[in-house]
């Protein structure tokens, strides 16, 4: 099953995007896609749930704005180096542990939302990631038990910011939560929907020239190993979003290095998970 | 004003500590401290609806658990190294801007919570912390507005693990986002409470030992500062918590390090934002 969100932002209404392509509003089924719904069954209850109504659920149209296919969540892990050839692009050593960080929720936006690129900022770059959505409650996971506690995937593009990540003392979240960094979807694929996370395709162009094209069988860590991970150093949540990393060909690791300016347009996909699509504009005072 | 929130963990109910000391429901006022109640002017809404009904409020028992006092938020953020003693005592220098991270809010407890030893930690260290709570959004705002968009002052402790934070690869958010890392309260102090959050006495003890004992006068970087800063990497929402930062005095610093062991007893107080305690315990699988 295909989980979307759509309308206006701050107003999304949950639909669904069927086989054919086909959106439809579940707003009748009287949940969004939040804590509560990862975390009480909500993708089987749903399931059963369409079984009865999905005949009278409205077709939502094509030119319908889609938001974030999820809630605000808790938490927006990051993983970051978690493909050999990224941390040697960014001159790092690949990691002996997985590297963490976060990205602030008030980042995220819809796929196709605008990018924005922040005032004074003059090195915003891109990374197409695969995310994956937490579906259970996850304290010290065994390996092994991991995958019970995923819900499903989803396509992600950190956004980061790498004077403000890099070079503005201490830690890389001031260059990873400007609004707009943290684009959505287009859709959460439910776990049963993607047969093999850890070898997936994923590619990201920039005004239509393939900028990253690499496999997420390149991972340094896989999912299981994620979760369990990351689980021994705080509980995550139904709904928690961890995005595992990007692969070589950002911005900062091109000769001469290249960031985003306004009317870039960028985008990325993932086998199974759609395709989103950006343009870059720049800040202007609200 | 004092908001306090009470109750069993999870299903807390909004409550206000009179100038008595005498605890007071306010659930009938029908609005949770969360971000909603922040964002829309509920600070004032709440004080007009206390004048009508405070007679009728029921008091709480002294006996009552107290939760965090606010609804989870959508960040957690911390200020590093913003007095100067402290980053000495860290062998780090003195920031040049502010040092920003992440702690999950997951980790967000009541102020007398058990702390839970995570389970293989060697280093858990406490930090008596000034936290401020955002009451209205904030992006890109100026020093002289920044006050503007703060609802008021709670007492926090931001507990640590050392190695998590610093050995482990990479960034800081391991070690500070285990669960029960953040005692919030016992409440928060409405903004015209405190008359000068820059000049506050705040102190910690550990089995009665003054271990912490220093002034926010000390800040390397003041409230305006640090709102107007945070503001223009990411937009603070109502309800987010920024914590400013330790003074001296954490076990790290001490020769020999000295590190919480199960039955300790951390205390700790601000000025005018009352006092919390957390005893240690040892992790046990639930």
């Amino acid at each position: 099953m295909k989980l979307i969100r759509f309308g206006q932002a701050g107003k999304e209404q949950p639909g669904i995007q069927l086989e054919d392509g086909k959106r439809i509003d579940v707003t009748a089924f009287g949940e969004d896609y939040n804590e509560d719904f990862f975390g009480n069954g909500g993708v089987d209850r749903l399931l059963a749930w369409l079984r009865a109504n999905k005949a009278n659920c409205p077709e939502i149209s094509t030119e319908v704005r889609l938001g974030p296919p999820l809630v605000r969540p808790s938490k927006l892990i990051c993983v970051g180096l978690n493909y050999a050839k990224h941390a040697e692009e960014s001159g790092m050593d690949i990691p002996k542990e997985p590297v963490l960080f976060f990205k602030a929720t008030s980042a995220i936006v819809g796929p196709n939302d605008d990018l924005i690129i922040p005032k004074d900022s003059k090195k915003t770059d891109w990374e197409v990631e695969l995310a994956f959505v937490i579906g259970k409650k996850a304290s010290y996971v065994a390996k092994e038990d991991a995958m019970d506690h995923v819900a499903g995937y989803v396509l992600h593009n950190d956004y980061s910011e790498r004077e403000f990540q890099i070079e503005r003392s201490g830690q890389w979240v001031k260059g990873k939560s400007c609004d707009t960094f943290a684009p959505l979807g287009p859709f959460i694929a439910t776990k049963d929907e993607i047969a093999n996370a850890n070898n997936l395709h994923l590619w990201l162009k920039l005004n239509g020239q393939m900028m990253q094209d690499s496999s997420t069988s390149d991972f340094v860590f896989d999912i299981p190993t994620l979760v369990s991970y990351i689980s021994g150093f705080m509980t995550l949540l139904p709904g928690d979003v961890i995005s595992t990393g990007t692969p070589f060909g950002v911005g900062m690791g091109l000769k001469p290095q290249r960031y985003l300016r306004p009317g870039d347009e960028v985008e990325l996909g993932i086998e199974g998970l759609g395709v989103s699509k950006q343009t870059a504009k720049a800040y202007q005072k609200v």
